[in-house]
């Protein structure tokens, strides 16, 4: 079984290049998006308890499988700990062996990012410059590679409670040309923003950005409300807003929309692909693209990493599915013991 | 994160025993079903194609977070393959952390045959000293082992429509002790056995032993029947038993009881356990034990294994979950490519 492990990810990502990655994961989500009837969906299965969600996210086509393990656990960084560790397996569906296990923590930051680029290159309003992160950490740099990679965007401001990670978010986007500028407020960090990008942690109603900053037009991509009770935008702008969602059952449950009426309308992101260019209708409309992360989108990462890394050193091999001589004789496989009879 | 392949399962299981870790296994199995109102429990995930499944199987404590993926594809021994493949994943409820990741095909065997005799422990009629096996696949040798190991058994026939395969089961199992009969049918392999363990491999609702075979007492452990579609006893004898099941809300999609009335009365295995000696109500009764597999006894499974190889040289480190220095700085992990501003 070919394995990806975080060590050759990490390699793989700066020998190949972020932001190259995250711009042919936009593309290849677009065209797995484009045949999403073609997939398997359901919600993702949740194990909540105290601290966190344990969950597992199954997509399948008629070729392949995967799944993604992943977790969220807010208090973790004060223990030294990530918010998210996944990983992810890609299965072959007519013999059922799994053939891929892949690290995905770093995998998730990218995809995820890649997502809220296909939400930007079709809902962004068009000719911003300017792109505002409300939350500075692990995702946010990741998000700003591909807001940019789909936008004229080049400048973003950044506001983060925590002034470290607002540092470390500027620290690591100024080599890469970036124009960044420290905020003193979410409010602040909108002022000019065409695109803002809402990725903060906490499990909890939050809100992150009082609805009187939102101006006519921005695209918001609210990243961080992704799970019952843990919301980050004011209500009263989703409510005012067109929403956009990747799968509606699943939002319904996890997303912003879940602080509103069962029926408020929304729109699954993949039916606005066909359009020739902006699915925006109309220009001083707030788009909310309320993202939660699905699994179809794990299995567009998956196969994609599976692709890239096929043959090269940033692959290994693992000892995880048994292979007897005799498909049978499972018994056989084990060293026999002294013999009683 | 610590990591168990196929090769030292296969050398654990040689060196511990497959007998010893067997029995080991029930006295964990019966533990853990007699604390079964703690566990967090849903019917598997399975995602049903053409040729198998593939399903996801989670549960957790309070503590310890555990899942399965397994799959099961009943054509695969034609293609050199294995019918069921398995891998498992043991997690930290509190920090969501993956921290052992095991081969689970030679596990699961292991597992499947200490339900098998956790029910007999508790059903098999008493005093009887020969059981029956319907089907010579992987799982067979295992079943007869978890029999043998709280039963005064050790006398077994055998059936399987492949010649081979019973010859395979002989061949595994004297030399351990056991006196194996291989039978011309399935009605022959049955007289005089006390229990009978049907273990067949078709995705089909196929009847391996007609009803008029079936004696008063005796325990039929159906662990083939674990897939809507796939049965393997005669719905008569299923009608006329008393009916034990692990999770009743998956036993009625995937059980034998798939075939009868949906309020078919049926009994929890852990209901069963408190009573000092036999659950049986009546000596003359037939018990079908409708095993379809539940995700606790892999739980109990993984847990069993994590702990008896804890720094013994049958594990080792997988690099699956990324640890950055700073856990907010997961972008600071990457290889910078050359900068551009």
């Amino acid at each position: 079984m070919r394995f990806v492990s975080v060590r050759n990810m990490a390699r793989w990502i700066g020998a190949a290049g972020h932001e190259r990655i995250i711009t042919a994961l936009i593309d290849d989500l677009e065209a797995d998006f484009r045949r999403w009837p073609e997939f398997t969906k359901s919600p993702r299965f949740a194990a909540h308890s105290p601290l966190g969600v344990i969950e597992l996210m199954p997509a399948n086509d008629r070729e392949h499988y995967a799944f993604k393990y992943v977790n969220g656990h807010p208090s973790n960084p004060g223990r030294g700990l990530q918010t998210v560790t996944a990983f992810g397996v890609l299965s072959d569906v007519d013999s059922g062996y799994p053939i891929f296990i892949s690290e995905m923590t770093l995998l998730t930051a990218l995809r995820t990012a890649a997502v809220s680029g296909l939400a930007a290159r079709h809902l962004a309003p068009v000719n911003t410059t300017r792109a505002a992160f409300i939350g500075a950490g692990s995702q946010s740099e990741f998000q700003a590679l591909a807001v940019r990679s789909v936008t004229r965007v080049n400048a973003v401001s950044v506001f983060d409670v925590d002034p470290l990670a607002s540092k470390k978010f500027k620290r690591n986007l100024e080599p890469l040309g970036f124009e960044v500028n420290i905020a003193s407020s979410a409010e602040d960090a909108v002022r000019d923003a065409g695109i803002i990008t809402t990725c903060t942690a906490d499990k909890a109603n939050a809100i992150v950005l009082d609805d009187v900053a939102v101006r006519p037009g921005v695209l918001i991509n609210g990243i961080g409300g992704d799970c019952p009770g843990k919301t980050e935008l004011d209500p009263r702008t989703v409510q005012r807003a067109r929403v956009v969602v990747e799968f509606e059952p699943q939002t319904r449950i996890e997303g912003e929309i879940q602080n509103l009426a069962p029926d408020f309308p929304v729109t699954e992101l993949w039916t606005l692909l066909e359009r020739p260019k902006s699915a925006r209708t109309q220009p001083g409309e707030v788009v909310v693209f309320d993202s939660v992360g699905f699994a179809v989108e794990d299995f567009t990462a998956l196969r994609y990493v599976s692709r890239a890394v096929l043959g090269t050193p940033f692959e290994e091999n693992i000892d995880l599915v048994a292979e007897p001589d005799d498909p049978r004789d499972l018994f056989g496989m084990i060293p026999a013991p002294v013999p009683i009879g």
